[in-house]
């Protein structure tokens, strides 16, 4: 598969589509109609086959999609069909819970490293289970080499972030995903996700404003 | 301001272009260019002046746009020229570091009670210097009104999401922010906004994949 010019939210969706497929599987259900997965995740019947339709031909006319076939391409699409070694800067109260989030290390996601600059900070451990323990930065890179990492998560102040993301770059990563509430600039071959935990409270607030149903 | 037929995603950047006036306001910077707004979030600058032009004549040619009254008037559209009182459910630690984040308050929301129905949470205090103390779910209609509380958050594991969302739906709340990585149905005058921590995750190991530069 290559020449992928998908458009992002198709993407997104998708990731969507193959959490909810997952949902389906765990229940034993074996086949499901674009109707069926359109209801499930709030989209329309035709997007759901729109989006599938970049992919190739899915499903049979008047039967639907086969579950566990449709869940196991999506995971193949998104590159979740493997797992994921991540390094985390930032051991405050967000990072913490990141550190510990489940849904992440159950999409293959597994938080390696967690780095901090605070010396009160260096040394704890956030989670006892994965043995992980707040290192100083200076050691990032070696974890990164030891482990494989392809991903850093930013979860310093928003004043913080750009040097953040700096080092992140210098030490190799390809790929970011940011949770302080400002743009970081990262070279062109970077990628950079942002997810601002006040934008979508503002956008609810918009609508409580003005579109009073 | 009525008949607000604006892209969601409009509003979105909307939040961003907002959060990045305040920052420039911040450092005294006075005025400022759709180009220079542009490249600070990462947007182009025709993107910044079509969402803005949504909302009326902005800005002096060659001149550029003040910055003060963009940022408050950016702020304004979206409802937040006020504060918003909200609650949480679900005091694990996503819902405790979302209790702790900075960020909401200096946007002036406020989460001003915090919910769970585990017997081993209720009286536990999350932010001490905020007075905020876990309460079982029962006790939430009361904070509802008392506390004049707009918008809920969802924090809670995905098998207990829709639960909680009837909840809030019945205790009157017509904007839910939902962190669990399902999707929850609510009636038609109720909006509800995912934040789904590993979608973003997922979009760039998509590229990682698929898209090496």
């Amino acid at each position: 598969m290559k020449s992928l010019r998908i458009p992002e939210a198709t993407i997104t969706r998708l990731s969507i589509y193959s959490r909810y497929l997952e949902q389906l599987d765990k229940k034993e259900i074996e086949t499901v109609s674009s109707v069926d997965i359109a209801k499930g995740v709030g989209v329309s019947p035709a997007q759901v086959r729109k989006d599938l339709a970049y992919f190739g031909e899915f499903g049979t006319r008047g039967v639907g999609y086969n579950v566990k076939d449709l869940m196991r391409y999506t995971k193949r699409i998104l590159g979740i069909n493997r797992s994921w070694n991540m390094i985390l800067v930032g051991a405050g109260n967000l990072g913490t819970a990141l550190c510990m989030y489940r849904e992440f290390r159950a999409r293959g996601f597994h938080i390696v490293g967690v780095f901090d600059n605070d010396l009160s900070k260096i040394g704890k451990t956030i989670d006892r289970s994965m043995d992980l323990e707040v290192k100083p930065l200076e050691e990032m890179g070696e974890v990164i080499k030891k482990e494989n990492v392809d991903i850093g998560i930013i979860a310093v102040p928003a004043k913080a972030a750009q040097e953040v993301a700096d080092i992140l770059v210098k030490n190799g990563l390809k790929a970011i995903l940011n949770f302080a509430p400002v743009t970081v600039n990262v070279p062109d071959d970077v990628r950079v996700r942002t997810i601002d935990l006040s934008v979508k409270l503002e956008v609810l607030t918009f609508h409580l404003t003005f579109n009073e149903l």
